[in-house]
């Protein structure tokens, strides 16, 4: 065999100055939106901001297109093709009716079956500030499981669509996460540097509710970056008073049963009276736990407003009927309103507001239901997400790099968009999360295998274009359980790795072949190190591979950086040492489960669920004290593979050169037989004193310390001492003391703990028997026809032993590595002697601080760029400075005629970004640092930051 | 005591000639509403006619109010003031989209909350024909247990408000009767007499249906009176295919699950194909059923169309891709219609069409599933409703005789509009066929209640008017079950008796009273007989009375024209004689219950409900065998009391000089604590020969020939050998042979049947445990906070014993006067001696064959006369001839300035009565008969006619 490696390591630079853009249409006549489309309020009065609004989720109990044209309301009877048709209506009748929307995926979808007039009538609607839009991302994101990188492709996805049809009126004020189960601090910082001027949410844990409606801190200013300077991550920050309900006896939608306003004084019933009572009373009350004289009712829910006229014929009685007692002298007055607007009165308050500088993750609703199970739920789901990014992120550099042939080229048409689109839907609150229906996260998983097809074809044509050889590339998707059909027949062929980092990575490439020997080559003809070895068992069960031989156990396998121990009678980990820092750290990993709460005890009756993780005992059952192991000894890697129950295993695994040990983890079918839920960990025990601190990312970037049954906002009751103690972990999680801190880097989101000293443990896969009374109505069983047995799940994770002020050094391009992992696409037989074989986008490597976090096509002549400065301020002795990068010598291939700062959603020029300033109980307000720059081409990344480029290319 | 009768016998009479009034307001635009307003269709395909139609309920689930305005959607969800809404803006986004509407109850509801500009729009869309009403009436009738004055009076309700709105594009031309249970010939012939050209409906017996199919003879010509000279009753009715729901898979509405249109390629689930095939495959096989290329599809069904959108969007979808196909040489031409233009269609035909001249009834939808229930279900109710009718004719009568002082005279504000709303919503066919739920029959009754307390202040002032007295009237609604307070507290007191039948009648009056010994004088001051008696034990119980003393038991009793004998061993009735005609059968009558089904056997889980009766063995089983009976003889009346059973009794009653046996029965509360569900009858069994034959009255009018086991229209196969030969009685059922005629004359609806020979029962009250399941969701067991132990219900029966050829002449009065009772009032102490003490409206009493149907107030200066020939073709030697009446010397105080004669209902000019002429498949076609008339003043009746008259009056 002779494979020949293609290096692209990255991309490329450009000229002259900066070249406006316009942002979105032209409109005809001024427009009214915005803030100043508000309604006036009464300065002495009570007002009550009602905020008509719809909560359409992208995907849950029905996939995302079901949803849209409202099909199989058998299963939940919602249509959101309908709410928009009624809502609009609804907008004409009455000029002071407002709606907000939110869901951009759903948005287009209507948008684009609307006739033109039907188009002229919503953009006035738009520019009068009638129908507003909030959020504006293709979907709400999920918080928890969610990678800042497909957070902000979302966003920007969303917005610009918004952008594009609306121009400025499209763009939205507010950000709007009112159903997502707890709240990242890397989601707020997000939100400020897209331009946000405040933001909503409905869950956070009833404890810190409780003590917020005391305080009246249920409006705050969370400082959401420890990095970045204030106010550049300050989000003001306002907690919904009914989730994102209306109050009790106040739902007008058709999917409630509350009364309707009866005012026919000839008729039955009549009413009216009792309506403004009630409505009065609940207005005083709400005013009651909230610091201004404005409060806002959210009037609306799931899939609401699909028959608009309910909602605004009772919500214009209402205004009428309550307002009509101010001539007696009343001091209520109800209007229609919008986020933005009831957020301009507060601003117009100008009071000062509680600082918040951690996040709202766990997020519990009662003291036995923390909603921590989620951060694992469909583990399978969760990878296959990640690693569709990584090929969205490979596919738009190649969009890029190839021009346009790639997207129509030799092998026929191909494109980033639906895989763009796909990626984007996936990162909704019910999808990445692992809280819907089994059947949509099989269309989740649909639509991403379809965007990906898509983006094959995109990136053949373009490695065609580059290495100018049209022969038929081949990829292979299930390299991860060792399946690849032209490998394993083929006599001869060539791969090709597509790096898209920005930076040179080593990358063992493992392929599965039927052969015993091998010849390896690079570009340049010389031979590659490389080993053949058997698969291992759980890898044969999953696809009937022979046995292999059968090695005898290890005591300790070791490279030149790393040295790992086992304990000669379990065959589990027991030690690992740094050779060049001479660290060591007694370390036992094993398999564990918890036994899921079936809801059956004295204390709650809340079962483990998609959302909801309960152990029923805080003691979780070891799979097995000792693991059967085979050892693998060899120049290129070593591995010990470890077999824990038929159903459980796992190979340590060191390469030669890497300072890194992997554990790649095989757990499932999990089983049930015993009719008992489980929900599977591995846990790492080690003799580090962490003093009950671990620390977790938020998002994939920066970090955030965790304390045992504490948080940092108020005084904890701890009612679950392992669920109420685990946090959502995106890419990495460590443990540290003042000589050592051992990072674990995943491969997804996962959730996790560190309940006792020196340890810390992740959640694998979770396989349960009940539902849990969130609305998904299924339990988390995951079997289906092709796995009627349930699912098998595989992943690694990565440990890394530094002393902590190097450890950033180390897991920043650890993790990104994982995240962003070279392409392979093979060639069978030999390749045309003219093929080029290598190939760079970048003139050189990007310093080690500075991330490629986005090359794309944005439009026919122009490129969208983020640059990021990955690591943490102070986090590193030598990466945590300021970085500077000319970008006209970036690129290798492109001639950059102009550029222009955005934001960091792409959709504001970043010169125009004004927002609203807000004053912290605790200190001055803080006011925007401008840093000045040498040119417009060069570019100084602060810690954490990301910088936003509009470039104008040829 | 000294009581005075006030007798107002009854009406008035005119002058000059026919005077036209306009009809409805006059439009602005010429229209091009009713048949020209039709869509085209297409000769050489087939034309499927989409009907989109709400079925709204004037009551059922929830009250009417609350269907109305939405509220209680708990119970059900419903709002028809959103309906109207929705649906007049989706008619307006499309000119071709159409829509019917029925109930006028809900329109004229909604109609008064819109703005004029939206009367405007409204209004256009009539005259477009885009907005069609049909039926039209207050709400949609029930056949089986209205009484033809109050069905006619209900439609002249909607149809005039209708008129007046809408003008000419107001009138149905359809009648629409998609839901009531069974249908009655009397219907048949009133909506032939109003007007309409066709009629539709939905629920027929299973059996007939089946056979239909195979002939295509689901559309049919019905000859609706044996009386009444073709066409004058003809009505073409046409069965609609799916009862009035559409085809499986093709419901629309919010409240539906099917899958909608998914026309968007980019989307998942692209189904149009699949939409066509489906519905393609349905319209033909539809059509295998029809006669003609055209066929007609109910889209819609109960309280659909909340949200228009949903269907109007997939119908505009469903018409524009099934018509694309034509394109292709697809043969099926889909189109937005109404049944008035699928009738245009048939009519178009050319068709001969199978003559029918039975009724629709009993209804069966499966062997076990009878609909005969409800002809008794909530017996009180029933008898509420109807003696409401009466108390409305004499409200509607003493209106236009004491003229606009009755509606503002010293008493106060009355009106009769109160009245006649609520007892056009009690016809509605879930109202007084009892298959409501509890709190709607209660909203009924509260309804009828308060109409009636409007109507006493209007009788007050009106008899003030005519009496010349102010003083204070009181109304006794209770006398039923003997109380009046004033009464039984007052030692003097007067009594004014108000008859609204057109001749003098005598009416035994019967007071409760606390004395032993009253004196009654009559208005010239001479002495009535009268005789005091002890109450009865029934009543008693009812209303703690003390005690009776108890007279021995009689073995008969009689007058000089009937002779009742008793079994002296068991107390029961064991014949009856009529002495003048020398007749004598034997009569046994006793209570019986059948064992109601709790829907637990091997045949049918069927149970008995409030629509269905369901016995489970055909003997039902005797209450007792014999009765404890008391006796109490005296000149004016004599009564043999017999006690069946702490819950059954009845008196025996024969008052002096009367030709027919009162019945008094008393049944309640039916005791449960057996478990089982009981429906109590009276049976009367003689030594008649009927030969499986008896006969009932439909609709209180035309009787018509029962035979057991048997239908006229196809081959019973009968599988429930009781509850299948159930038919409704309205006001009378006879059994007869050659030489006898038994009558039962019924104080209310109640099903009965002749299931042996010479036997006839009555059921009159049922007490079950069990939901039908029919959607009531409630078991008939009509328990309230006022009879926590069951309703205890008392009636009336008289029987009559005639030669069959004289006994119409005993009947037919004899039943009026049961409809139409004398409204009784009370003045206490002394009158004033210059009071009035006896008027007559009439000139005369009107001959014997004419009946006063309808005189009520129709505006200022105008009045409604409706008079009818009570008799059959050939029914009475003496009274089945032509009757003329001069209309100018009918009323006593009434100037007539002139009259127009209009169709029955009131809505159009006799003369404009243009219907469809159709040919039976046995015949020629009929053609309208002109009889001359020799002046607009002299009315001539013939049998079974009612002529229906606008006066102009001063």
């Amino acid at each position: 065999m002779a494979a020949r490696c293609l290096h692209l390591a990255a991309l490329l630079s450009f000229f002259s100055g900066a070249v406006p853009f316009p942002l979105g249409p032209e409109t005809g006549k001024s427009p009214t939106c915005g803030y100043e489309s508000c309604h006036a309020t009464q300065p002495d009065m009570l007002n009550v901001h009602l905020v008509p609004h719809t909560h359409d989720d992208v995907g849950w109990l029905k996939t995302v297109d079901q949803y849209f044209y409202g099909d199989r309301n058998d299963i939940q009877h919602a249509g959101v093709q309908y709410i928009l048709d009624s809502v609009v209506d609804q907008l004409l009748k009455n000029p002071d009716r407002r709606f907000i929307y939110v869901e951009t995926a759903f948005f287009y979808r209507w948008w684009r079956q609307q006739s033109s007039s039907m188009k002229q009538t919503v953009k006035q609607l738009v520019e009068e500030g009638r129908l507003e839009f909030v959020n504006g991302g293709w979907c709400m994101s999920d918080e928890a499981t969610t990678h800042y990188s497909s957070v902000i492709d979302q966003m920007t996805l969303g917005l610009r669509f918004l952008n594009e049809t609306f121009g400025l009126c499209g763009r939205p004020r507010v950000a709007w996460h009112i159903d997502p189960f707890g709240h990242a601090r890397e989601h707020a910082s997000m939100f400020a540097q897209m331009g946000y001027d405040g933001f909503f949410f409905g869950r956070l844990d009833y404890q810190d509710r409780s003590e917020r409606m005391a305080t009246k801190d249920q409006e705050l200013l969370w400082r959401a970056s420890e990095s970045l300077t204030p106010p550049m991550a300050d989000l003001f920050t306002g907690i919904l008073p009914n989730g994102y309900n209306p109050p009790d006896g106040f739902c007008w939608d058709q999917s409630c049963d509350d009364p309707p306003i009866r005012d026919d004084p000839e008729l039955e019933d009549y009413n009216v009276d009792d309506v403004v009572n009630r409505f009065v009373a609940i207005a005083k009350s709400q005013s009651m736990v909230y610091k201004t004289n404005h409060i806002i009712m959210t009037m609306g829910s799931d899939f609401q407003y699909e028959n608009a006229n309910l909602w605004y014929k009772n919500l214009d009685k209402l205004i009428r009927y309550v307002n009509a007692e101010q001539a007696g002298g009343g001091k209520v007055n109800v209007l229609y309103s919008t986020p933005s607007c009831y957020l301009q009165e507060l601003h117009r308050a100008n009071s000062t507001w509680a600082l918040k500088t951690d996040d709202f993750f766990p997020y519990a609703d009662a003291a036995h239901d923390f909603w921590t199970g989620y951060f694992t739920s469909r583990p399978a789901l969760k990878r296959y997400e990640r690693i569709s990014n990584s090929n969205l992120q490979t596919c738009n550099q190649l969009e890029v790099l190839g021009g346009p042939d790639s997207r129509k080229g030799p092998f026929g048409e191909g494109d980033s968009q639906t895989l763009k689109e796909a990626m984007a839907v996936a990162q909704h609150h019910d999808a990445v999360s692992g809280t819907e229906k089994q059947h949509v996260a099989n269309d989740y998983a649909r639509r991403l295998a379809n965007g990906w097809q898509r983006c094959q074809v995109l990136v053949s044509n373009s490695l065609a274009a580059l290495s100018g050889s049209t022969a038929e590339r081949i990829y292979c998707d299930n390299l991860n359980i060792s399946v690849c059909p032209l490998t394993e027949a083929s006599k001869k062929f060539s791969v090709n790795v597509y790096n898209p980092l920005a930076r040179p990575v080593s990358h063992p490439v493992r392929l599965p072949v039927n052969g015993s020997s091998y010849e390896v080559t690079d570009a340049n003809g010389k031979p590659v190190d490389c080993r053949v070895l058997p698969v291992s068992s759980s890898t044969k069960e999953t696809d009937l591979h022979p046995p292999p031989p059968p090695p005898g156990p290890p005591t300790s396998i070791q490279n030149k950086f790393l040295r790992v121990t086992f304990d000669p009678d379990t065959g589990l980990l027991s030690g690992l040492s740094n050779l060049e820092t001479k660290q060591s750290v007694k370390l036992t990993q094993n398999f564990y489960w918890y036994n899921a709460s079936d809801g059956n005890d004295a204390l709650s009756i809340q079962p483990s669920g998609a959302y909801i993780f309960r152990p029923n005992s805080s003691t979780p059952f070891t799979i097995s004290r000792s693991a059967k192991t085979e050892s693998i000894q060899g120049v290129v890697v070593q591995e010990v593979r470890q077999v824990f129950s038929p159903w459980a295993s796992q190979v340590v695994r060191l390469y030669a050169g890497r300072r890194e040990l992997e554990l790649e983890w095989t757990v499932g079918p999990v089983p049930i037989g015993d009719a008992l839920g489980k929900e599977v960990i591995t846990r790492f025990d080690t003799d580090i004193r962490t003093s009950e601190y671990f620390y977790t990312d938020s998002n994939g970037r920066e970090m955030l310390r965790r304390r045992k049954d504490f948080r940092p906002s108020w005084t904890l009751w701890q009612s679950e001492p392992i669920a109420g103690n685990y946090y959502p972990i995106n890419s990495r999680a460590f443990i540290k003391d003042e000589e050592d801190q051992l990072t674990v880097v995943t491969d997804r989101s996962q959730g996790g703990g560190s309940i006792h000293n020196g340890s810390l443990e992740i959640m694998l896969h979770r396989r349960l028997l009940y539902d849990d009374v969130r609305g998904v109505v299924e339990p988390l069983n995951e079997t289906s026809d092709i796995f009627p047995e349930g699912l098998v799940v595989r992943g690694g994770v990565l440990l890394s032993l530094q002393p902590p002020p190097r450890a950033a050094d180390a897991h920043r391009p650890l993790a990104q590595q994982v995240v962003l992992q070279p392409l392979l696409s093979f060639t069978e037989g030999e390749l045309h002697p003219d093929t080029r074989l290598e190939f760079s986008g970048l003139q050189a490597a990007l310093p080690p601080a500075v991330h490629l976090l986005t090359l794309t096509q944005w439009d026919e002549d122009s490129l969208l760029l983020r640059l990021e400065h990955q690591f943490q301020k102070g986090e590193s002795k030598v990466n945590s400075e300021p970085v500077t990068v000319n970008l006209q010598k970036m690129f290798s291939t492109l001639k950059l005629l102009g550029v222009s700062e955005m934001n960091l959603s792409a959709n504001q020029w970043k010169d125009k970004m004004k927002r609203f300033d807000w004053t912290p109980q605790t200190g001055e307000k803080p006011l925007l640092k401008e840093f000045p720059q040498r040119s417009v081409w060069e570019v100084t990344l602060r810690p954490m930051e990301i910088r936003t480029f509009l470039l104008r290319v040829r």
